[in-house]
């Protein structure tokens, strides 16, 4: 049974939610979420949907999310062995904050890169 | 006025989206968005409230969010000067999707603490 725990905070320095923030905010996270939102992938799938993650960080990255308890790894007794990786359903309470930060970042994309650009010409020009 | 643009796709390693999962994903980012939630707030009072930053990331992260055209800073002519930090509209639109996030991690990491226990108990039990 959970033991009952204090609030949690992440403004304060010692609370572990400040990792929960580190595990979630990871660009390799989001897009893995995103991957396994369409139902169980296998390892070779992940590495080629998600272009230029190397096999060391795709490892380290579910590695990560299986010890969280957000992702399951199931090895099937085949020849190879194949082996999936799923979201459990604590995993799948993520999903949804996931998926809304992804989509932000691909609808107002376009503005970033026009501030960024007006940014940089600001500072580039002499102050009077 | 803005170029039309292809559409972005952070599954891709050359779209420039990675960067704003980036941007997002970053822990000081996101206690920074829910600290300027509340309205606008000065260098100091930011420093305050996020426990345990330092003073050059908390720079860091502001100067990149004004960047990006997600935060304003203003100067007041006091003295001495007075330094506010603000969302800005765009900024605004991903307050949402970030708070999401935290309440996320707030609500669910005593699960994810659960999670891990197990999981270091389970690896370091000798295989059968």
């Amino acid at each position: 049974m959970p033991q009952p725990m204090p609030p949690f905070d992440p403004y304060s320095a010692a609370c572990p939610s400040r990792q929960a923030l580190d595990r979630i905010g990871d660009r390799w996270t989001i897009l893995v979420f995103g991957a396994l939102d369409d139902g169980p992938q296998r390892f070779t799938e992940l590495a080629r949907r998600i272009e230029g993650v190397s096999q060391k960080m795709l490892t380290q990255t579910l590695r990560g999310l299986e010890r969280d308890g957000l992702v399951t790894r199931t090895v099937h007794a085949t020849v190879p062995p194949r082996v999936d990786y799923e979201l459990t359903a604590l995993g799948r309470t993520l999903s949804g904050p996931i998926a809304a930060l992804e989509k932000w970042a691909m609808d107002h994309m376009a503005d970033v890169l026009a501030a960024r650009e007006a940014y940089d010409t600001r500072r580039a020009q002499p102050v009077a």
